[in-house]
């Protein structure tokens, strides 16, 4: 019946991508994947994990200075950064090859190429130039650092893909932008020893994260030495004959570093892919515009994951290729759940958060309940390292529902996730209170705060 | 009306103890609270926090050497035992100080004696040799490591009590046990460079976990150089001349060894204090008996904590303290809820576990679905270590609950505490499914394993 070369043809080796090609592949699909590049995407080649992989690596210098604490004297140590990224390439690499054979595996057939869209229903592959054709196309392209092109200098900086392959590890430098990838990156580079600024144009960092979360975390950074300029942005890079790069400020303040990193957001990955040979519409900021079931204006165009601009986050490209098979090749329509997602922010300490902020809260609901307690992890206590965790959770008082939990500090990622099945389940703050702690440990504050620590009604706060 | 000397006389100033009457005193209620050694308890002063020190005190070793994989060259450590029981005494000396504050300042009169009874409302302070009457007691006097007397040679061996004070580390240790105490002080002193070997009655260590957190821990403390062995006691003990140990065990086997400690249970402390002369009855073991509302036979005498042995964990003793104060001073009768208590094993890697085993669901229900990944963490990918996390989901196939969640790695002890509030809530695998995934962390297995692994109906395990 069907007169394509493929039932499903999927351009870009990411996440969303992978995931539907191999499953639809699994299923007897004819399934075709093209990939101008490497497979994993952004999160496994130039993202989450190798980010990771350095926070790891930034971490140590705290263990051999808090290990004095518990008896224990280290000799001198030092950083390499060559072999760091050595051995994150083999790792990156390894991780590469088993998208690729999860792919082959599953008899999907690997196009190490550009494709590009020649109309509804036919993709050129750039490599060899030519055509083949699909009865269903997935577009899962993903996102790039913005370049910030029309900054003067901005050719002298770089964005988080050239930071994880720098030849020379920096003595210092100086990072533009508030969002998780700007803190994450400050955080690794003074855990590695550079003089970090961080330079952000709002009033705090990370917007739309709980204040306290935005306000703790800012502290910790400041006081473990790392400089954090606000309500400020560069107007002009310099580059001095000898290297070296100064940025200039709209406040006026001049700043000097070995590199400059620009982390000013990510735009979807829709330039010169032929979407208007298919009619496939885009919105303003060219990401791709997709209904509720990741389905395009064109019927049988779908898009997953970063280049729609839902929510740039890779388990979401990847429940989102998982909602696509069902609806297109199980016969089970499912739209995608952006609903209550949880997510951590690797700066050090950690943010892990999971629903409404107090703000957000406050303006959804008449009266909320905020428990909130701050305090020193245990193993600070030997270390003496002045470290603070905050954790806080948020209630709507009318029906007693946790709707947000916020977490700063160690480990704060993996226990989002778990906070993050309990709220989407819809659990009540007395269902936290009738859970037994567990002791010693730091997630045990978060079901012995038996008394709101202050209520918000109606805008005002009122004491607990 | 009344005419007692005290509202409520506390005997014991463990958790249990101290939280019963700090609560009380801040009501209002005159309450007197004697302890013969030290505020804190069992947990404060030789249990869990002391014990969590030297678990992160034996970490930095394998921190030190995970470093090279990450670009570190680490100099030379050494470790100086005496450093850390020094920094340790210093921290428990603080927390009793808080202990004893919290006390003071509810307006609770702190006893530093010993305290037995004369009648059943008659407290005899050994100290000074006087006597008080209390309307109401609180008996919270906790345990003790077992001494195992009957042991020829038993007065050579250490218990949990003095591995905490030991004026040397050992160069080599056999400890006898098979439950939690046993198996982390056995990694606590692996980790410190000591030779290390554990003897054990039973067929595999920690009995009443799931299995599958049995064998993998086994493994991985074996993998490191911990020598186990099973179905084995010791017989007897002797000293050289030079002093050095010496066991003998009922298989035939002589083992050496610096130190030889007995992690052979706890004994509740209830022996010389007056319990005949006021007529609160205790069952075989020595455990005082309690109702549902920790209340003994003699109605205004209580039984709080260890010494009733019901469950012996510091969270319990307090809730059951927070409890009797609802059911006595408030009015409001509250039984404590001793069902699904999550709780950790501090060992190296960690057990975290709330819910039934995998063994005890299948008694209880006719099929299960068991979810389980077996996969290396993140951070061993560059460090090159050998270890594996464990994660295992058990649930009831006629309701999709949850009813059991086990983890063995990293960080399981705060995953525990956060599955318990799922557990106690009463989600369902389904509510895990639809969670989003947070990456990369390692708890996100728990939320990405969407087909069961097996399952067992009657008995028989049937494949997933």
């Amino acid at each position: 019946m069907t007169s394509y070369d493929y039932d499903l043809f999927v351009i870009g080796g990411g996440s969303g991508g992978v995931r539907s090609g191999r499953l639809a592949a699994s299923m007897g699909k004819k399934v075709a994947i093209a990939e101008e590049y490497r497979f994993g995407g952004t999160c496994v080649i130039r993202g989450c994990v190798p980010k990771k992989l350095f926070v790891y690596a930034s971490q140590y210098h705290e263990h051999f200075e808090d290990a004095a604490g518990y008896g224990w004297t280290v000799g001198e140590s030092s950083f390499n950064w060559q072999a760091l990224i050595e051995a994150k390439d083999k790792e990156i690499a390894r991780l590469e090859g088993l998208y690729r054979r999860g792919l082959e595996n599953a008899g999907a057939e690997i196009l190490d190429t550009r494709a590009e869209l020649v109309d509804a229903h036919t993709i050129r592959l750039v490599k060899t130039d030519t055509t083949v054709t699909a009865e269903r196309i997935v577009i899962a392209t993903g996102g790039t650092a913005n370049p910030h092109a029309s900054l003067p200098g901005s050719e002298f900086c770089i964005t988080s893909n050239e930071a994880f392959h720098l030849e020379e590890l920096p003595k210092s430098i100086l990072i533009a932008g508030g969002g998780y990838i700007a803190v994450e990156f400050a955080n690794i580079f003074h855990g590695l020893g550079v003089d970090t600024t961080l330079i952000y144009r709002g009033k705090e960092i990370l917007s739309r994260f709980d204040r306290d979360m935005r306000e703790g975390l800012h502290k910790a950074m400041v006081d473990k030495g790392i400089r954090i300029m606000l309500t400020d942005v560069i107007e002009e890079v310099t580059k001095s004959p000898a290297g070296g790069l100064t940025a200039r400020t709209k406040a006026g303040a001049s700043v000097s570093a070995d590199q400059i990193m620009l982390a000013l957001g990510r735009d979807p990955n829709t330039a010169g892919l032929g979407l208007e040979n298919a009619g496939v519409e885009i919105d303003a900021r060219g990401a791709i515009v997709v209904d509720a079931y990741s389905r395009t204006n064109v019927p049988h165009i779908f898009a997953l994951g970063d280049v729609t601009d839902r929510v740039q986050l890779t388990p979401v490209a990847i429940h989102e290729a998982m909602c696509f098979i069902e609806t297109e090749f199980k016969n089970n329509p499912t739209a995608p759940d952006h609903d209550l997602i949880a997510t951590a922010v690797f700066s050090q300490p950690e943010i892990g958060t999971v629903g409404l902020s107090e703000e957000e809260a406050c303006k959804r609901f008449d009266e909320i309940e905020v428990y909130r307690a701050e305090f020193r992890p245990m193993k600070a206590t030997l270390s003496g390292r002045a470290e603070k965790m905050i954790m806080k959770l948020v209630v709507n008082a009318a029906d007693r529902k946790v709707v947000g939990a916020h977490i700063l500090g160690h480990d704060a990622g993996e226990m989002a996730q778990l906070l993050g099945i309990s709220l989407k389940a819809g659990v009540t703050k007395d269902d936290f209170d009738r859970t037994m702690a567990v002791h010693p440990t730091a997630a045990e504050e978060l079901v012995t705060m038996y008394k709101p620590s202050y209520r918000v009604k109606g805008g005002e706060r009122i004491n607990g």
